[in-house]
């Protein structure tokens, strides 16, 4: 059997172009896509990686906007004694939200965390140490808490497709002047009514008088810290499909790889992008035991 | 020198009465009021044993009211997960209310502490350890808290005198019903409008339907572990004594005795209750010096 | 197919009653009972939030019996400088332990836990962060500990069945007086040989001059609390239910939802309740392949 | 004695104008520098509440100038699992020095913490609570460290006068590249020999390919938390001084007060101010007590 | 079906003689390593509480071999106030990593953990609470810091086999004099080049003036708790084996026991055994279900 | 006047040899010793410096003895799960004892601290952070304490002459066998009964079975470490002796200097010393005062 042509995609196969794809499939292209890559732990390893970076940046990007440089309010995200910490809601008990926490939480914010789920919720607890305040989504709750807060994170992250839109227009335009809002889940449709991408070079826009940022590619901020993760994911895999003689003997030997192939030989084999694109897929396991 | 009766008084002088005064004069005796008595460090040692104590007490009392056993609200003071944590406000940050900082951050509740001092804000947070809200007493934020709270422990030391009334009738009214008010301070009169002295027996009324904790001495409720934490302060003590050769050779001796005396042989050396008195007073270091 | 009634039961299946259940299966009832329901994690979602809370009280409960209130021995429980703090022994590290054990160390006392599984000692150890004593269950250990111990809390779970009773009467007979027994195991039939039921109205008595608890439901002490918990669960279940078309669709798509029905349209489906009745049961997997 | 006007001023009496001061003389004010106001435990208190924003803000700069926001290295101040984290060196223990190690450990950084005092050093350690690289200013240890940093913060204050160049420009021409140094130090001549003074508009500029960030005044990056930390030791002596009747009963009355007058009726009373424009000045106590 | 001897083995079945396998074989007896057993979470049981001791007692060692008691650096592992710490580099980030590390970070030392797996660094960094200095395996970065550091602890467990050699001899020599090296992985072959096998009585030899201990079985310096740990495993394995009713039908019920048996009545039951002696082994399932 | 020779004197004097003390007299010897320099703070920084070494190193040194290497219990001090703590009793909550504390309870041992001042134990509490068995030297709790103890470390500093014996011969005999006290306090007669000086080259003798570690100058066991802390201090001393203009001129700019010297150009001018050799001694601030 003779090797074709192997891809290491960068970019989500949900954000993927139909021409590429088909180019792709002409020239019989294995394709991987490191999103979904998965650890041995069964975790997507570099969405981790990357969402513990973007959890972390975006609290630091609050610190930013709330400070005067870009006319915030003025204030310093985290505590001085004797001046009531600043308010932080996050919206996500994820990775995102995990590590956002921990940032806020060890700069003195007063921080708050919401997630549909009491599952998640326990984790982000027990995972970051201290006692955090946690609450399921309850509307009322919820929104009580973004329009006395400073920041707001949104970081929900849809299970398939579109994130769903939790703070509505109504709730932002009650905020305090010059909050400040960040959503991480941007790329997926974004969880406040009122966000809409923006970008590095203009990261922010106001609506009612709010602080939106809306990049959707927070860790490129970071970029050397980045990429020094991505690449002690990616080195040893690169080792390790020589050592096994090859993309394809790599595929038959390690089921966390196979999971992350989207092309083999230019047939098409993840479920979301055919559906996304309304072409057939082929289950890779099956391609393999014919193969064999 | 003859060496008169002493006496070792477990009473503040502040709430002493003329005519036992009056006798102890004419007896001629020598009286230690212990919460007079400092440490190495200058600090006044019992006041501060029955203070932790007291701090850490009155928090768990908080739990005893807000839990459904005597008709609360139904609360478990400190935190599940998904379940917003009980809100405490703690007035004072003296010995109290550190100890119910520590011992309410500890269960898992969300504390405010208020103080007018930011000095004592700063020893609190750096004793505390973990990251608290302090703020200065600004009427404002301080009473949209005590509003929203569940739990408000009252621990305001005056400097001389009477407590200051902080938390008016008014704010009091707006608390959410079954909320639990602990006044600490009731033994100086009290920092709540409402606050009125209560007893072991009938611990608790209700005001605007807030439950009012009012037992002056809160120490008594673990009277063992008070009892111990006394002790090891005043064997020492008595164990000095019998070294020294007596009261009097102790009181030459050592300048911390000397400041918790406030009789000498029937004279009275004590300021302020001679100015409750208003009876004449002397100064003891110059009695020691007539003397020698 | 037809959608039959459906009941959300609030009580364990093993504390069924005959007659209820006969009656439930004549009206062809599709029953859930909430105590199997799962988490993502694989976990028993109603039972840990309940456990959680059942721990950090039972813990608050030891404080109330130690104090002077009800007769206990007057010791506050936690620590004073100075004063050996109070000794806890926790027998069992699953949830409950585990939370109690939190809530003990938070609070300054000497916390022992006993489990007979290494699994779930490392596991409570992990969690709660800071170290612990932790012992396999040797008898001699164990008996010590909690002859020296101010407070004893129960909480092994029976895997099926009885809960084992581990402490003799012998050994309860040898405690100091005025110690405080809690047995949360209580409604598995109790740890302890000395334990008795009783109630939230009467809820101790003394035996050997110990003080025994042993509500079986502490939870409902916090009915607010808990009920909050429980709703974290269950509201987003209906709204599933309601988005799936209805109970039978979910229980299709859903594993989880599928481990906690007993009852399918009056068929039984659960073995332990199979058992107890001498009932046949039915594989839910099974019945539900051969509607498709 | 007639009341003469009085003045609060924000400035150090240090960077005082000769002009402005004559003519505060000629009209007899009475002028009190805040930034010799002490509190209760005898710490310059404005200073101090200054030093804890500008300590945790300068780890918040460096944090920005790290980032590719402003072609710094793309790095994440503190932390990613498997990505060695950001080496800080920060020189001096005082309290701007220790909030910004605060800070910084708490953002994941490693930090290393220099000053000539072990006493200092022991202060920042015990208030830290987590163990923290300290050491002695030994420039060989000192100079290797700042040569492989990513981040330098200069904070020694002077005692008097000009604060002391540590690092030389050749240790600065060997840092690696787009590195960030914060000189905090710089109202005082700053501490890097590189260093020059930048304003909020321009705030940086390079030298050897190092980002140097020399602005003042640091705190007024975030303003309404700086105003806020003021007022919350003004408002408190503002309400003192009315309720004593007065700027003259308070100066009378209060040593904390007295040691912040420099003119007190036009009679300069302040040493270095008199010492800097070579000026006669008065005791404020010999003043008092003639006046009595 | 009648019971056969039954054996439990101490040693590893990789660590075994041909000639006693064959024995056994003959012998028809049925063994057991407890190298493979396995708790209720799939770990194995007695290798991580092995690894536990080990990790922790390794960084002992090297606090002896630190002092001068055995004509060591003379350094204080941990820290003092004012030096620099000690510099630690574990490499592995297992179980023996993690509890070196654990130990370490709590004496004060500076610790450096390298890994080839970002999974098993991310768990480390998560049970081991504060923040580390963790790093995938890059050589230059890894051979830095060993080559700056006061002790390195080589943890690396091979998956199967021979642990890798990871630090080369070269880089040893470059080492700082009286350098502590520790290499944990002696019995799989070690994972400095320079090691070599000591024992208990001459436990270190020096190479390039760098101290190496390399005695394979670190935890029998602790044999009381070592074998404290051991019985917590055993013992309940024993009584459940005679509660079951004999080994065999422990091994139909066990999954766990299941996986440790590597002789069933003679019969060759593990693969790695078997590869390693060239023998045939056969799949225990596949014994068990013929014999029923 | 002249500048006649100075000393720096590293020995204690209160263990000074006459026949030394009048050579230096007759010489005209300005002495200073370094246990008496103090720092801002007002504390001996010497004294403190060892002791923070000397609390650290003790607490390794009976890792060293419990385990098997001197024939010692086998025991690992801290702990693994499931294993019940090594128990160590710490009598002494000064420097040593504090310092001995924070690293017993790093490693995971279970710790009680005795002191006979409430004040040294409310500060070691403060200090250490966590929660610590602290208890007043009731004869009866210490003896019951020790004798079931795995290590006793005497860390008890007379505060002129001797320290006092606290544990007697009989409590020593009633040890648990291999047990290891360490006698911190030995250079001032000990604190145990039955201590006897050792040496580093035979540090320990077995009595009633228990090992007896009495080496006076522990801190000369991690001499580098020692001499490293002894630089810190006396090095910017020297600096400034220099930059003064020589030793007499910093005896009067500065008192902490001041108080550290007890032969001022051959008069003695410490009282200690003179009371011990029975010699006058003149007062150094009336020297001074006469000769300026």
């Amino acid at each position: 059997m003779r090797q074709k042509q192997v891809l290491l995609s960068s970019h989500q196969p949900s954000l993927m172009n139909l021409k590429v794809l088909q180019a792709l499939m002409r020239k019989q292209i294995t394709a991987l896509s490191y999103e979904y890559l998965k650890d041995e732990g069964g975790h997507l390893t570099v969405v981790r990686a990357m969402s513990e970076i973007v959890g972390a940046t975006s609290v630091l990007i609050a610190a930013e906007y709330l400070s005067n440089v870009f006319d915030g309010k003025g204030l310093m995200l985290g505590g001085v004694t004797g001046v009531p910490p600043t308010e932080m809601v996050i919206i996500g008990a994820g990775t995102v939200g995990e590590y956002a926490a921990r940032t806020a939480i060890a700069l003195g914010a007063q921080v708050k965390v919401f997630d549909s789920s009491v599952y998640r919720l326990r984790r982000l607890q027990n995972n970051v140490g201290s006692r955090v305040f946690t609450s399921v989504m309850q509307p009322i709750v919820l929104n009580k808490a973004v329009r006395s807060s400073d920041v707001v994170i949104g970081a929900v992250r849809a299970t398939n497709g579109r994130s769903p839109c939790i703070i509505s227009e109504e709730t932002v335009s009650r905020m305090k002047p010059n909050s400040v809002l960040i959503d991480v889940s941007i790329d997926q449709g974004g969880c406040f009514e009122t966000s809409e991408v923006t970008t590095h070079d203009k990261p922010v826009f106001r609506k009612y008088d709010v602080i939106h940022y809306c990049v959707p590619n927070i860790a490129s901020r970071v970029a050397r810290t980045a990429t020094y993760a991505l690449t002690n994911i990616l080195t040893p895999l690169l080792v390790q499909i020589g050592e096994c003689g090859g993309m394809n003997n790599m595929i038959w030997a390690d089921k966390c790889i196979r999971s992350a192939i989207y092309l083999y030989q230019g047939m098409l084999t993840n479920k979301d992008i055919a559906e996304k694109f309304n072409l057939p897929s082929k289950d890779l396991d099956l391609i393999i035991v014919a193969n064999q």
